[in-house]
């Protein structure tokens, strides 16, 4: 696997995060954006926006267009992807994007609208019957009942393998053109509203009032909360609590742009990744190097 | 005198006062903005801005300007001068501007790279016979000996109401070209370096070592520091205490850009400006109007 070591790793290639890339950039540190496509959709939606000083009454996508276009200018490396976990190494953050393996010393979340959960209380029964990757704790449901709620076809493949060592899988596809599944998996087409239960998970009532008894829930393909992508992050309900600097509990991670709080503004974005890239590179310069043996 | 009431005003017209004004116009507000001339000192002088998103390598005062075209295109009222006192009258603040007496219900401070004071210590003296307006502490020192210190020719006129009522009168320009003047002023040459005196005032130091001992010093036409612009506005050092709101610790007050602390960048003072713009907004009309009576 290729190993690739970098000064600032960017989530998000929104205003916030490319705005940080930028000035990390101009401070001389090897910097990486990891993104979606298209970058900040809600800009991308935008019809008119006529605050952000010195480019009056311009379209969201006119003006993502110009703020790519002046990363690209400074050659900084944006690659699209999604990252479901981040490891605190001590000396510097992990993380796995395909085939690479990235190390670097500081991360920067600039991930845009807060995280929103498919169900209610999902936080509370996390570790008590519901999980966010069926393959991995599948053994613990063996000849058990569980459900599992996806948000595109990748479901698929894990409620198949699913259906090898369970007693019954219920698949619930939040997206339409479903594939052929294994002839066990039970497919609902109703939409999931309820986790039942309390110090354990006892089921899921759908939208039509029915209760469906499980053992175990899976989650897939929704969005990751910040704290589940770095543990141990500090959050204020949805948005990620940070200082002045842009700062987070941890340190080495900042946070920038929506993701940390209202207003969901691109000007508010592109002065906290400022912040953010500038306080990063900052950091950066006075981690020791992971090349010391 | 022509009495003006507004929902925001805005002190500084660089790229925070500028943000602010577009983002609180935006929400209906009447917003007027007081700056100085040029807008933001240092942007002007700014040879290249590499880092404010969407317009990459441009010179301060280009950028400057199409803050400034952004603004005017919104027909935001922009005057030039300077506020020496705010007065927190409860239901809304009032200033005086030249002929206008101004309130309003909020206030914005973007006055740019923080307050330096001309000499040391100045804080500390402040009323133990330092003051910032000689013709209105004029008759404490009658018969006794004074100092003015000024930064302009307008501490002439105060220095020449000295000489009629005290028996020594120093007069120490801090600029070029000194006017004539009442033949009882002595002028001095040499730049002033330290405050003598601790409980009370005793005299001054001047760069060549000698010691002028005097009753009173008066330090004319300098900057103004926040705090003493909006008496119990609460500073960390030099740079204005706000919250992620960017409001300080006065109800209605805030703050944005330079003056609330570093980095002293353009897309920093974009984005705080916006956040104090629609906050201000957001307090405005939750405060009631003076118009009971």
């Amino acid at each position: 696997m290729r190993h690739s070591e970098y000064d600032v790793v960017i989530l998000g290639c929104g205003p916030a995060g490319l705005s940080a890339a930028v000035n990390a950039t101009i401070r001389n540190k090897k910097v990486l954006v990891i993104g979606g496509d298209p970058c900040s959709p809600p800009m991308h939606k935008a019809q008119k926006i006529d605050n952000y000083l010195g480019l009056p009454s311009i379209s969201g996508a006119e003006l993502l267009q110009r703020f790519m276009a002046h990363a690209q200018a400074m050659d900084i490396e944006i690659i699209n992807g999604k990252i479901d976990l981040i490891t605190d190494m001590g000396e510097d953050y992990q993380l796995i994007l395909q085939d690479q393996f990235i190390s670097s010393k500081t991360i920067i979340i600039a991930t845009g609208v807060p995280y929103k959960n498919t169900l209610p209380r999902e936080e509370d029964m996390l570790g008590k019957g519901l999980g966010y990757c069926a393959t991995c704790d599948g053994p613990l449901y063996r000849d058990k009942t569980v459900m599992l709620i996806s948000h595109n076809e990748e479901g698929e493949e894990e409620a198949d393998f699913m259906a090898q060592i369970c007693r019954n899988v219920y698949y619930v596809p939040l997206y339409k053109k479903i594939g052929t599944m294994d002839a066990r998996v039970k497919v609902l087409q109703e939409r999931p509203q309820e986790i039942i239960g309390k110090e354990e998970l006892a089921g899921v009532r759908m939208a039509n009032g029915q209760v469906i008894p499980v053992d175990g829930l899976f989650i897939l393909g929704g969005e990751t909360s910040p704290s589940r992508l770095i543990p141990g992050l500090e959050m204020d309900d949805r948005h990620i609590i940070v200082n002045r600097k842009q700062e987070t509990n941890l340190h080495g991670v900042l946070a920038a742009g929506d993701c940390t709080g209202k207003p969901y503004q691109v000007a508010k974005s592109i002065g906290e990744g400022q912040v953010a890239g500038l306080q990063a590179s900052s950091l950066a310069s006075t981690r020791p190097t992971n090349k010391g043996f």
